[in-house]
């Protein structure tokens, strides 16, 4: 369904997306150039605190951090006339197309955020050969956010070229801040999917092959990202160390506890703090402290008593040596499975695509965690079904590596396994 | 001042009281001798509540080893008529010679109770040869304390003696329970030192040597002991692990920060947790720990800021693992200073004893601790003075050794200094 | 297969060994009553060393225990002609019966010891209302190891009775020592199954209904015991605290950090400190400490993982205080698949008896852990085939309750199915 | 003695060096300033590892940082004909006038490092608003020792100037890194003051007052200054957290039980944990941690134990995570008693000096630390007598702080007290 043309686009976006690589809650630039095409093709727009429950906002950055990023996004290529609604950092967009005609509601939903990655110079390294290697040095779109929003906004124009085929509406959902799962509860908890029938997320690679098509990936862990922090008092050591009130000792004895929260029966969980940064001087009682936590689980439930757990040390912890302590849930994602009914009729689809020459079902490897499973719960719970796709594709090196890069002919396969989709569940009668 | 007949009594007695030991809070049968011998000389008497703020007793044993001892004591020697005083373990006493002249209050203190040591069968064990090893197994007299109720009954018998040399209110303070510091508090609390207006408490040995006597000796470490009990709800560790509370790691976590509390500027500081007892099976998470601490500083306010930090440690580590506790002063003892001039007028008696070769008159070296300073603190705070004495002595072994023991002749000069004393501070104008 | 008397002698048999419970390694009564059957049947029986390996015994009760049981056993029914091959606790039996025909070798292996239980002295438990409650105050048959001894009697009966329908050879084990899975693996490596073409462990109950068998109990779980010391130097923790080596604070360190062993992608993994006793004293600095260890995982390599990764922690936090330490596995068990060929044929051979109404094939389940799994590993890796499988019965209270009673005619089922699996794998041709 | 000239000269080369701050071994400036003045007064001089033994040398910086400091140096000011000896970073100077005439040995000890602090921009800071505020960003002479240069090289004036009325040989040492206490171990291990039969060391300020002069200042702590690195093994805390070795664990139970290292009954002790900082991403296993520890104690005995026992728990916490460890004295001083005898001497001459108007011949409080100790110790052992002596001074703020500052005058005292004791102590005769 695909012509030259589209094919040259989709490259040719992918190409200036991953060039100018944003973070979550930044993608200031993008979410300008997406929004500006999105109104060019004729769907209803709607961004930010109008698709954002702002409470649902997890680890966004700091105001300094969100203002510095504003400049270099109006200096770096942002559309002009949308840029100004993005500027603090609610990057959030939700895109409706109504066709007037009695029908389901079909959402689909790519992200469009970058990691903190320095990307490679390699010589071998394709961005870096073909001159499109990221000029926002440290941000890097190492797992293939730049091609997910191509293939959305490849998906809106077939989808306003083929309007009259379709019917009931169809909205596509472009997600800021996926990386550390920070991005979704918030767009969920503002009911941009509670009239949804259908439900399908989409991400590239993940290890599937080049030209295989994954309907429905189950497996994903419920997770948790938490900030700590611990304040107490400095005093000198040798001098007077029973004026201080240690927040390194706090932070050590939390660290240590926290990896002892006892296993549970209800299935596999994982702990891990991951750095923990405390004091200011050799000779000074250290006044603070700071970690960073991970929680998983293999199902919500016991993701949730691990982090019941967590809090409960670090409050006891605190209260040991007399500090005070902050706990930040900064990215939060859920358990999901696929709704089967939904990943057929995905899977069907995708086997009439010329671009796929294998169809999988369905996977239950864990595979990670991802906060699309906010969006598939609260359709589920509403009576909708949902599903989680992957479209394989060459992988230069694994996600989240410097080197990262991918078949760029996956966005092809993926727009029109999509829009084989929404004919499928939209289609006129 | 001590004629023949006084020397036999005063070995005969401690030998009675050495080869019957009585734990603190249950001298049940020593007592009942003391009050007898004090109503026999006319002494004024009370006891028990009224010498004693129940709040204050600390480190009480439990009411059934109560009921067994007094049992043991009835069938073993106590005096009928007066042993059903003390049958709930309220041994204190206080006995008044009220010469109805005008003059000072001058309190002596004594105490009674012994250790739970299993005295030596060893043949060069003087109490094992002469016949009066302990027939109380597992309690022993290994501090003396057999002499300084002997002491204290000596001195009483010369007051009554020779009350016509008498003005103003000569008191002795038979205590309880002062192994531990549990039992002066209770006294100190009752008011009985409120009036005193010379105090005068008297031990023996201690490293001081035979025929020697220390008229005040400073430097004892306030202290703490503390018993922590930690509740939590078992589980099986394999089945449903994540059920359980860990009351077990709660006290493991406790007493590794316990040992952490800092050190203070203020002075020298003592930790130590010396049991913990945690768990009931290998498979089953424990539900229950605990942990027998002792706490000393130089001085009374760094020993209640590692007591002020315990209490924070261990209730923090209880919550890390959400289980309950329970936090006991089970023995208590401040530090203090010898009062100067009372200290040279004891030394200027001890002078004049036939039983004394020299005299110190004041030692700061750190001598463990002692819960007479509660009276000491006490009376000086009330305007009067106060002191703690040392009748020197040869020991056959350390205090609290199995085979410790004191040279008798030592009693003798301990109630010559006290009584010559006596005569100093209340003597007939 | 059974008749009347054979009925009442298994019940009679069963009933005397519920009454004279023995633990692990101390099973001298019982064993000398088996092997006195044996004997009288015509079996060849092999005992002691002759079948155990002596470096593979975990966690023997001491030289001094035994010999206290022995004389227990002497003075309580033991068979005098064969109970001094049992005084040093070496309690295996192999019992033979070989049919001089060509055929396989076929063992069933049933245990023999009780537990740590004080038995209910309740009006309603069977035991007691029926006159064979435990006469051994504090051990007790609280897993019906008792049926086991009394099943492999009753098996062993029949086949000597129907001997002349059989070839090749069958064996039956007599274990001790499973509870804590501790006696299995020393009969493994003295080789008593190595020659095994079948081999079949059983057990009573574990959830499984009256009147139903279950062919396969596959999920047993690979587990260590482990038994910590920890020694250090005892000091004065007022006066010298500095010359202690803190025994408590090393295996405070160790408790916790094996709590936090990290998690294991290749399987569920526990970890429990179940006992932690430490110290003689509140101010000594503590000398002793000792730990209960038990670690669990879905597989024996994660269990081993576990288990090296508790060694370690326990050598560091040793070496942190500076106090030497003891490691002492003093139990263990594999996880095991069942053979499923031998599961069918056991399974077919169950499905015709009359005392079985249900026939199970296999169960995945985790059922916790069996130190048979030694026995079927070895078999298994030898070319064998092998299972373990569940005759069901009514339980009055769960396995380890002080309550625990079975449906005695749970016998008649496992000695009917086990002796046509015998004429099914080693029938004369 | 000092004329105006003098005077001037003083105030100016101390302004000249507070401008150019240099961190411990990096006085690069400085020392060359230093040796063309010390030539051109016709002193014999010594420098870098003819006077430092690089084995004792702690804390040192990076070739690289040594490297760009070094070029800074050279743009800076220093003198190119010396400044070369002290490219490497080994920065001490010793330097002898050697009068030829039989007498004692005299070392006068003096310091040249500044410390990492961020000179303050108050307009009420002196050195700020007349222009010798430091262009060393981050370097700052916050404790006088650009004072303590400028008094050696007065002092070393006035030898030269004076020379014939003296005897035997002074000598004048400029230290480098004191700082952290690193710098004097290396020079006395070098054996420069083994031939030494006085040695004095100066301060100026530490609270001693303007117009006094200190003789003795006893009381320095011992200390240790402990930068420990742990090295794990990275993995992904979700995937295969397993194959990951902790290092975060690791340094937080050192941490922990660091603080827990127990007290001594030999003298006060301090230990301090005042920075951990571990791990490189949240859900990363942390491969790599580093603590820096200061311990001290209230004598070298003490310290040597709290040392020893923390290199034991951090190996030990190493070993329990399975991790490499990396322990490095990053500075190092002992306690030390001054002379009596030289503190009288000198005392006397501080008498006798128009800048002084209160003399102290010895002050015992603690003051922190000092590796002059390792000299004086040294010294004393050989036989000689040493002392620490402070010219007191008014402090715009404290020692370390960034608004520092002193009265220069302070300078003139110091070097006409310590030339009058050069005179008494090597006066021709």
């Amino acid at each position: 369904m695909l012509n030259e043309q589209m094919k040259r686009d989709l490259i040719e976006i992918r190409r200036d997306l991953h060039r100018h690589p944003e973070q979550g809650f930044l993608e200031m630039r993008t979410a300008s150039l997406v929004t500006a095409e999105l109104l060019r093709l004729g769907f209803g727009v709607r961004t930010g605190l109008d698709v954002m429950e702002p409470d649902a906002v997890m680890g966004k950055p700091t105001d300094a951090e969100t203002a510095a990023h504003f400049k270099w996004a109006k200096e770096n290529g942002a559309v002009p006339e949308t840029v100004d609604w993005f500027k603090d950092g609610y990057t959030g967009i939700a895109a409706d197309w109504k066709t007037g005609r009695p029908g389901p509601v079909t959402v689909f939903r790519v992200d469009m955020d970058a990691l903190p990655i320095l990307e490679s110079e390699d010589a071998g390294h394709v961005p870096q050969s073909e001159g499109f290697r990221s000029v926002n040095d440290g941000s890097m779109h190492a797992c293939g956010h730049d091609a997910h929003t191509s293939i959305g906004l490849g998906l809106a124009r077939l989808i306003a070229e083929k309007a009259d085929q379709l019917a009931g509406t169809v909205r596509i959902l472009f997600q800021p801040a996926e990386e550390g799962t920070r991005g979704a509860r918030s767009m969920a908890e503002a009911g941009v999917v509670d009239d949804a029938d259908f439900f399908i997320a989409t991400h590239v690679g993940t290890g599937v092959p080049h030209r295989t098509f994954l309907a429905a990936s189950n497996g994903f862990l419920a997770t948790s990202k938490i900030d700590v922090t611990f304040k107490g008092i400095a005093s000198h050591a040798g001098a007077k160390p029973e004026e201080g009130r240690n927040a390194l000792l706090a932070a050590a004895n939390a660290a240590i506890n926290l990896h002892a929260i006892s296993r549970h029966s209800g299935g596999s969980t994982r702990v891990n703090v991951g750095e923990l940064h405390a004091g200011s001087g050799r000779n000074v009682i250290a006044a603070h402290a700071s970690m960073k936590i991970e929680t998983r689980g293999e199902n919500s439930e016991v993701n949730a008593y691990v982090k019941e757990q967590a809090e409960r040390i670090i409050r006891g912890a605190a209260d040991m040596y007399g500090v005070r302590y902050d706990f930040r849930t900064v990215g939060e994602a859920i358990d999901c499975k696929c709704s089967e009914e939904l990943a057929r009729r995905l899977a069907d689809s995708a086997g009439k695509s010329d671009y796929v020459d294998e169809v999988m079902l369905a996977d239950h490897a864990s595979a990670g965690s991802e906060d699309a499973t906010y969006f598939m719960d609260r359709v589920i719970r509403h009576g909708g079904q949902a599903t989680y796709c992957i479209a394989g594709t060459d992988l230069a090196a694994g996600h989240h590596n410097e080197r990262f890069d991918i078949n760029e002919e996956t966005m092809f396969s993926a727009v029109d396994v999509l829009f084989r989709a929404a004919l499928d569940l939209n289609g006129r009668a």
